[in-house]
C-alpha cells in the first residue's frame, strides 16, 4: 500500500487540520494520515492545528503523537472534525505568518482535509512557499458532502450523507403516504444537486417519493414547480419534493440567495441554518396550487453532522484518503498534490486514490453530468443510482401491507 | 400473556386502524394486534381501514388475514402508518354512519392506534355506540412520539423519536464544537417537552450541548432567552439549543402560533413543517445578542419517520401494546379501554401494559413533572435522564481527541 520510498526524503515535523463543513467521515481521514504518519521514521512530531489554518496562526497546536490507538479509532467514528475546523481563505500575509510558524516547529510536511476551498487554500500556501523558497510538503486530503471536488468519482462525506438523506426519505415518504399532501424538503447542496439527488435512493415501489428532484444545474422556474407538483399531485393525490438549497434562477442567482444576504471569506452566501427557502416554496404551492396541507422541512446541518448513519464503503475511503496523502508526501515522487477517489467503470464496484495536482481540485467544483438528469430536469436517470448505489451501502429493509381491498356492500 | 377468558365471549369480525402523527413502531402495535387477533377463533375477519376513521366511514377496508407473517414482519419495521393516518374528530353524524358501517359487516371489535386525538375518537365513538346500544367492543392503543399520554409512564414512539433527537445532538454538539457559533433545534412537542428534552442524553463531556433547553412547560420569554444563550456563548464560546415548538409565552400563548394559523379539527395549531419559529429565534440572537454565526435547525418530520432509527426496547413495548389490546377485548371483562404503559420504579427497568378507561387518556395530555425540569427552566435534571435512558437503548459510541497542547514558542 505504502508509495516507493525515493531518495527524496525530508526528515521533520508534520501539521494536519481540517476546514470547512464536517462530515461523519472526516475523522476517518485524519485518523488515516496519523496513524500512517506514525510508520514513517523522517516525520518526527505530528501536530495537529486547531481549527484549521487557524491554529496555525495563532500558534494553537496539539501533539497528536500523544494520542492512544484506542482513542484515535474511537475518534475515527466520531462525526464532525475533531481537531476543529474553520472556514477561512488566506491572504499572503497570513502565509508569511504560516511559514514563519512552520519554521519555528520545523514543519515540513503540511496536510490540509477538505473541500475545494480548503483545496484552494492548500494551494496558495504551496504556490507562496515555492515563491518564498520555503521548503514544505502541501497535500490536500479530499472530502465533501457535496461530491463536487474534481478529479475524484466521488468525495469522502459523501456517501454517509447520502445515506441519510436516503433513509430521511424513505420515511418521509411514508409519512406523506400515511398523510397526503405535499412535502418539500431542502436538501445541502451550494453548486451540486449530487446530494439531493441520492433522495432517489429512497425509492422502493413505483409511487414511491421523491416525485420530484431539483437540481442546482437545472434553472429553476417557481412557475415549472408550481405545475410540476399540481400535475403529480393530481395523479398521486400526494407529492414528495426534493430540492437542493442552491437551486438558481435563469440567470445562474440563487433562489435562496434573494432572502438570505450573509457570506463567508471565499464568497459563499450562506445557504444553510435557515428554514426560509423551504417555507417560501411551501408558500407558492399553498398560494398557487389551492392544496392545502403543504409542509417543508430543511434538512439542515443533520446531513453532514448525524451520529449513528455511516456508510462503510465511505468510512474505509475517507481512511484511505487520509493515509495515502501522508504515503505520497513521504514518497517525495511531489512536492504537493491531492487525493482523488478514482473508479474503475462497470458493474463491479472498484475504487483507488491517485495524487492529483492542487491546481486540478482548488476553488472550482464540478457539477451533476447531463446523463444523470432526466430531460425534464426534475429527476434523476438509471444512471445516477447506479452511480450512487455501491457508495452509500445498505439501506433498512420496509415494506408495505398487500392491503386486499374489500369490495363495497351494498 | 393472555388474559383470562371469560365467559363474555364475542364472536365477530374486527377492524383495526391508525391515526394521528406516525412513529417509526406505529406498525409493530398493528402487527402485533393482527398477530394476537390470529390466535383467538372468536375473531372471524381482520379488516383495516385505509386512514383512519375516513376509511370506515367510506368503507375502504382491507382484509388483513391475506398478509404473510414474513411482510406483516417487514411492516413492523417500517416506519409511518402501514395503513394510512388521518386526523379525525367524529362527529355524532359521523358515528351513525360508523355504526352503520360495522353493523353491514359484522364488525364486533374496534382497535384505533394513536395518541391522545385518536384516545378522545375512541371514547367517542364508545360513548355513541353505548347511546345506541350498538355491540362494538372499542379499544385504543397507545402511541405518540410526544409521551403525553395520560395513565403511561411512557408511550410507544416516544423511545425512537427520542433516540432519533440524540443522535441528532450527538453530531450537531460536535458540528458547532468545529464551527462554533449559536446552533437552535426546533424539536417537535406541542404541549409537552419530553422529545426535547432528550436532547440532553447527546451530552458526553461537560462542555456537550445541548446548553440550554426550552419546554413548553414552562412559560418562554424572548428576553430571558437572548441572555441565557449570551452568557453561555461568553463561557464557552458557542452555544447549542433544543427549543420545543410548543414554547409558549407567559400567556400560554405558543410563540409559534403568531405567525403560523392553520389548524386541524381537534383544533390543534400547526406548528410543524415550517422553519419559521427557528428562523425567529436566530434573528433574535443575531439582533441582540450581537453574535454573528447563528443557525437554526427545525427537525420537523424526520424525528418521527425517519428509517433505520429505531430503539429496540420501544418497537417491543409498541408490538405489546398491540398485542395486549386485542388480549383484553377477547377476554370481555372490559368491554372498552385503552393500554397503558407502566413501569416499576426504581433502577431496574420493568414494565407492563395496563388496561385503563378511554377516558383517562382521552383529549387531555400530560406535561413533563416538575422534578425533570431545573430551576432556572432552561434544562433537565438527572432525575429525567434516569427516566429517558433505558427508553432509548444503545448510542452511538463517540469520542474526543485528547488534544494535548503544544506550547507556544517564543
Amino acid at each position: 500500500m505504502a508509495a516507493k520510498q525515493t531518495k527524496n526524503t525530508v526528515a521533520g515535523n508534520m501539521v494536519i487540520a481540517q476546514s470547512g463543513g464536517p462530515t461523519v467521515v472526516i475523522n476517518q481521514s485524519l485518523v488515516g494520515a496519523v496513524l500512517e504518519a506514525r510508520k514513517h521514521p523522517q516525520i518526527r512530531k505530528i501536530y495537529g492545528s486547531l481549527h484549521g489554518l487557524k491554529g496555525l496562526l495563532e500558534e494553537n497546536l496539539c501533539d497528536l503523537r500523544k494520542e492512544t490507538p484506542a482513542n484515535l479509532e474511537l475518534v475515527a467514528k466520531t462525526p464532525s472534525s475533531a481537531l476543529g475546523s474553520v472556514r477561512k481563505k488566506p491572504t499572503p500575509e497570513d502565509c508569511a505568518k504560516v511559514f514563519a510558524v512552520l519554521q519555528k516547529y520545523d514543519i515540513r510536511y503540511f496536510f490540509y482535509i477538505g473541500g475545494n476551498d480548503s483545496a484552494e487554500t492548500t494551494h496558495i500556501v504551496n504556490e507562496e512557499a515555492k515563491k518564498g523558497g520555503f521548503p514544505v510538503r502541501c497535500f490536500h486530503i479530499c472530502k465533501t458532502i457535496d461530491n463536487d471536488l474534481r478529479e475524484n468519482d466521488h468525495t469522502p462525506g459523501f456517501g454517509s450523507a447520502a445515506k441519510f438523506v436516503a433513509q430521511a426519505f424513505m420515511g418521509d415518504n411514508l409519512d406523506n403516504r400515511s398523510l397526503p399532501g405535499v412535502k418539500i424538503n431542502v436538501i445541502m447542496g451550494r453548486h451540486a444537486g449530487f446530494l439531493t439527488a441520492a433522495s432517489a435512493l429512497a425509492r422502493q415501489f413505483p409511487d414511491d417519493g421523491p416525485h420530484l428532484i431539483y437540481l442546482p444545474e437545472r434553472a429553476f422556474s417557481l412557475e415549472k414547480f408550481v405545475e410540476d407538483v399540481k400535475a403529480v399531485h393530481a395523479r398521486l393525490g400526494r407529492c414528495v419534493v426534493a430540492v437542493s438549497e442552491g437551486i438558481q434562477d435563469e440567470n445562474r442567482e440563487a433562489i435562496a440567495s434573494k432572502f438570505i444576504k450573509e457570506t463567508d471569506s471565499h464568497g459563499n452566501v450562506q445557504l444553510s441554518g435557515s428554514g426560509a427557502l423551504g417555507d417560501l416554496l411551501a408558500k407558492e404551492i399553498k398560494e398557487k396550487a389551492q392544496i392545502s396541507r403543504v409542509r417543508a422541512d430543511t434538512f439542515g446541518y443533520l446531513q453532514r453532522s448525524f451520529a449513528g448513519v455511516v456508510s462503510a464503503v465511505d468510512a474505509k475511503e475517507a481512511r484511505l484518503a487520509g493515509r495515502m496523502a501522508v504515503t505520497y508526501a513521504v514518497a517525495g515522487e511531489f512536492e504537493s498534490g491531492s487525493t482523488a477517489i478514482k473508479r474503475k467503470p462497470g458493474k463491479v464496484y472498484k475504487t483507488w486514490i491517485e495524487r492529483t495536482e492542487l491546481k486540478n481540485v482548488a476553488k472550482e467544483t464540478r457539477h451533476m453530468p447531463d446523463e444523470f438528469i432526466n430531460a425534464a430536469g426534475n429527476d434523476v436517470t438509471k444512471a445516477f443510482l447506479d452511480y450512487v448505489r455501491p457508495l452509500v451501502g445498505d439501506l433498512p429493509a420496509t415494506g408495505r401491507l398487500k392491503a386486499v381491498r374489500i369490495a363495497k356492500k351494498a
